[in-house]
């Protein structure tokens, strides 16, 4: 069997979580990293060789998909476009309001190099997309809910770490119990955002620092903390280090509707993701959509897709016949 | 904006179902039943015209959609291909172990009359096939469970009113929660067919009938009660009638994984179903399939297909650019 060949662009947390899914994936092969580091100072975990990003045109015959492991606020707007020109590319971007813009983007660039795109892939935007548009055509009259964490939200975590006095935080978002009780009823309720989520911040101040003053600024913070009730609590960077380390996340996407003339029966789906670590579960999303990228480009198509565009036997190695023999 | 016309084939409680379905989805419209009845018999919920079965070749060119609504025992192995002969066609065959040579045969069928079909439409198989698709692709390393109830097993309660002695019945299959818990520890257990479900069973006997020989009879008969913990409560057929008249079913579908190079992560994926009414809910996702069919005859696509070849967007009533900007 010929292996498909994959490279990563960037080499953080997903490009390690890449790294490693693709040493659980036996038709898939790693061939390299591309950095915009000096390749000299990175040492990856398997040993795959590592290349200078600006590279990367050269390699396009040696690779058949790119996986661009960079940011949504800085690298992917202008990386997924870029690499689409010489690659099959999927990318994690995830700012939501941006995506149409990005589509284009990458639409656009990957048409006229006549390369396969697969952007906004993870778990949301991702799975949990999937699972709202199946939710809606299944269930059209309804209601719709999505509920994250408990998790940490990096964005949360860093908007504490820029407060004054701050050394240290790690801010977990937590899905409100009784919330989830009546959507689960199937009573569709409607939920505002602080009924919905509580953040719970753990927090390292420097010495001598006004712990009162920090609590305030992170409760009263407007988007990240004033519309939720947030509770927060000092602890030492051991304390931190040793209890927070981890990157887990998760959530829950739910409709729930009536079916019936007079709408008499009610029906809940519920879609629950549990993660230990949040970037290397976006990561083997990413990989089985690599595989869905290669087999696309293939069969000849052509430009920018979502994961709402490709069909699931795509992603799963298994052939038609024998996916129909053991998973319908 | 020119509907969608819908046609049902066999009207019992799913083709209901589809005509309620129907009645709730503004691009598509149903313009009629198809019987093997006497069509003067038959009064649709909706007046919607009712005609004979062996009429079908004739109104072709008046349906874009033909969703068969019969069972799989007897019905759709011959009406699929027939019918495909003549008409997109969805069914939702669930005989799991006969879906391989039903695909071969309407297959077979759709691409000699260039049209489309989409076969084992409905939640099982259907939307928990994508889910073990989507799950196995996403966490290679990993194990798949699927849990069904709490509902009832129309196949069980057929098996018990067949016993002598029985007025009628009800058997519910219910998932045991500490099996669940198991599950959602991400603890990947081996769990036999009895650890699963459990089998409880409502059972009208006949006047004078020895309960104790029904019971038995029950609880030991093969692959149907042998292998559960089976509970038998007799109650009269006014009980019967007023506390188990519904069809409620469900389940879950779990994927548990790890990721790490090391396997050092654990996640859980649970997708849940809590239907108060089986049939319907079935019937809502065969009617969100017909609309895939249409559009992918359309583009010119002909043949079988099941739920695992088709991308979600094409269940969806809005656009591409409309769901990626309201559903990534």
């Amino acid at each position: 069997m010929e292996k498909i060949r994959i490279a990563i662009a960037g080499y953080g947390n997903l490009g390690r979580g890449v790294e490693s899914a693709l040493a659980h994936t036996p038709d898939m092969e790693l061939v390299g990293v591309f950095t915009r580091r000096d390749p000299a100072s990175l040492h990856t975990q398997t040993g795959v060789p590592v290349y200078k990003m600006e590279d990367a045109p050269a390699k396009a015959g040696e690779i058949d998909v790119m996986i661009l492991c960079g940011g949504s606020a800085n690298d992917l707007p202008t990386q997924t476009p870029d690499l689409a020109r010489w690659y099959n590319v999927v990318d994690s971007f995830d700012t939501h309001a941006k995506i149409p813009q990005h589509f284009e983007n990458v639409d656009k660039a990957a048409k006229e190099s006549g390369r396969l795109a697969i952007i906004s892939v993870g778990w949301d935007p991702g799975l949990f997309s999937l699972n709202r548009c199946y939710g809606q055509a299944v269930l059209p009259q309804g209601s719709d809910y999505t509920f994250w964490g408990k998790g940490v939200s990096q964005g949360h975590s860093d908007a504490i770490r820029r407060i004054p006095g701050v050394a240290d935080a790690r801010q977990y978002t937590i899905p409100v119990e009784a919330a989830l009780a009546q959507v689960r009823s199937g009573a569709e309720p409607t939920l505002t955002t602080r009924e919905k989520h509580t953040r719970q911040c753990f927090v390292v101040a420097k010495d001598g620092a006004d712990t009162s003053a920090i609590e305030t600024a992170i409760k009263t913070m407007p988007n990240y903390f004033d519309e939720y009730d947030t509770t927060v609590h000092f602890i030492s960077q051991e304390e931190l280090d040793r209890d927070h380390k981890g990157i887990p996340h998760g959530g829950m996407v739910f409709r729930t509707g009536k079916t019936g003339l007079q709408g008499e029966n009610r029906h809940i789906i519920e879609y629950k993701l549990t993660l230990d670590s949040n970037p290397e579960f976006t990561s083997s999303v990413l990989t089985a959509y690599a595989r869905a990228a290669f087999r696309l480009s293939k069969e000849g198509h052509t430009g920018c897709k979502t994961v709402l565009d490709i069909a699931p036997s795509y992603l799963h190695p298994l052939s038609g016949s024998e996916l129909r023999k053991t998973l319908l």
